[in-house]
């Protein structure tokens, strides 16, 4: 599977989902209560109707140290419900099998926008904990993972599917994954940004091969309704929209050359997780992991 | 205004929204760029179909050193677009008021769950920079507000409205705000259940006329799809459903008796920001703002 490319990449195509029903009891009483024990016996699953996606089940997920958003993603409506998880950290994966596991999915891919240089992947241990799960990154990044992905490329988890976006400037390699056009896909489409396209902000572009021209060229390709959901957030938002950051992103928003001037001159510190998650992200974080039974270890 | 207790207390009612439609781009090329400025020329709104939620624009905002959510809810297909704040914090005003800006939002109501002890509410702070905004807390918390709410009140904003659930437990007043049920309110419904019910835990009933017995006789009376949007979270989760929390919540899944045992017996520390807290928000964060010029001042 090493350096597999593909167009499609997900065989369980799923026609005709059993979308199940559950019958909301609407109170009349606000404070009528119910025995939990008969809650409980209920065979209404809590995965169908509880989401306003329509059948894709979503869950935005944070972690504090590095205000870095990871993506769960899954097709509840199919009868594996296959998922994914979009840019996973190693210090909050046990919380997030956890949740796959309560919520009955089959995680089927791990997958990153980008080479991380501010946090180590969560994809090596997913990969050693989970059987069958799949590495996702861009070709272009020059990483390792099962499967090397480029512009184009559809990755179906179920009846839904994922697009990839070329959006480098951040890195060589970032790529935007972006919600299917059709009507079994959520409506909005969404976009994971990665670095790329942050909340009223952006990655910065001098490391990895960033390009401030590249970054700007790509990242207002996407519809203008689209929903972002950036790999970070450091103010508390928690999602915006193509057409927000086109009018009042602070840095996207002046001409080209202005921008440029911006990032180069942004004067950061040089990032302190970088020598240590690089390297262990170009090989999706399988470094450590090389001596214990890892499926695909040969990454 | 001061202490009015009201069935229905928003009176905009727009009937007749224009829900105006963005014309989505949808690339052959994953690479093809556009030129900012035209984009930025565009008539679109973008705060239409830009949400998963139909007619409401949904935000959930983080405040990282008390884990705290705010949640912004607006009828985007008003003309006037009315909006309201559930749970502000004082220290992230300034970004909340921004965003409501930027969005074009008319900012009608700054509501609080209960009266929080680990924060101080933005309600007061709000009232003094945005005229006409009333606060909003529950009959129950004793506090002082605009609008003091009971069990089955609904707040409109636009043609969307929230019923208030008495949900009490971890303090006598709290309530949960609950969106409306119909054909124009979202799907499924949303609740914001404050600190009753937390995602995988529920908030401490040891202070504050907490009471166990009522926090586990009121917590699932809601409808079992409904959304759950708490008002904190530490493990990184931004949503759940009363379902899942029915089946995987620690705590609320043990029978009435362990649940009050557990609970009896978390040994938690005193709650470091209580004493300056509660005295605040009892007046809903308006004690430091008594010599400024405030609106509803007389609070």
């Amino acid at each position: 599977m090493v350096g597999m490319n593909v167009m499609r990449v997900f065989t369980i195509t799923g026609s005709n989902p059993a979308l199940l029903n559950c019958s909301s009891r609407i109170l009349s009483s606000p404070v009528k209560s119910t025995k939990l024990g008969c809650l409980k016996t209920s065979t209404c699953s809590y995965t169908t109707s509880s989401h306003p996606f329509g059948k894709l089940l979503f869950r935005q997920l944070f972690e504090k140290e590095s205000s870095t958003y990871t993506y769960l993603l899954a097709d509840v409506t199919h009868p594996q419900k296959p998922a994914l998880l979009i840019d996973p950290v190693d210090k909050t994966v046990e919380r997030d099998l956890s949740l796959v596991k309560e919520l009955g999915l089959k995680l089927i891919y791990a997958m990153n926008t980008h080479v991380h240089a501010d946090h180590v992947t969560g994809t090596g241990i997913i990969k050693s904990k989970v059987p069958g799960v799949h590495s996702v990154i861009s070709k272009a990044s020059k990483s390792k993972a099962d499967l090397l992905i480029e512009a184009g490329d559809k990755i179906y988890f179920g009846d839904l599917f994922l697009e990839v976006r070329p959006t480098p400037g951040h890195t060589l390699g970032c790529v935007t994954y972006v919600t299917g056009d059709g009507p079994n896909q959520p409506q909005p489409r969404m976009a994971f940004t990665g670095d790329a396209l942050l909340i009223r902000g952006c990655g910065r572009t001098d490391f990895q091969g960033g390009s401030s021209q590249e970054l700007y060229k790509s990242i207002f390709s996407l519809p203008k309704n689209t929903l972002i959901y950036p790999a970070h957030d450091y103010k508390g938002f928690t999602v915006s929209t193509v057409g927000e950051e086109m009018l009042y992103n602070p840095r996207l928003t002046k001409d080209q050359d202005t921008f440029k001037h911006i990032m180069e001159n942004l004067n950061l510190p040089y990032p302190k997780m970088i020598d240590v998650a690089v390297p262990a992200n170009m090989v999706c974080g399988l470094q450590d992991l090389s001596s214990k039974p890892v499926e695909a270890a040969s990454n």
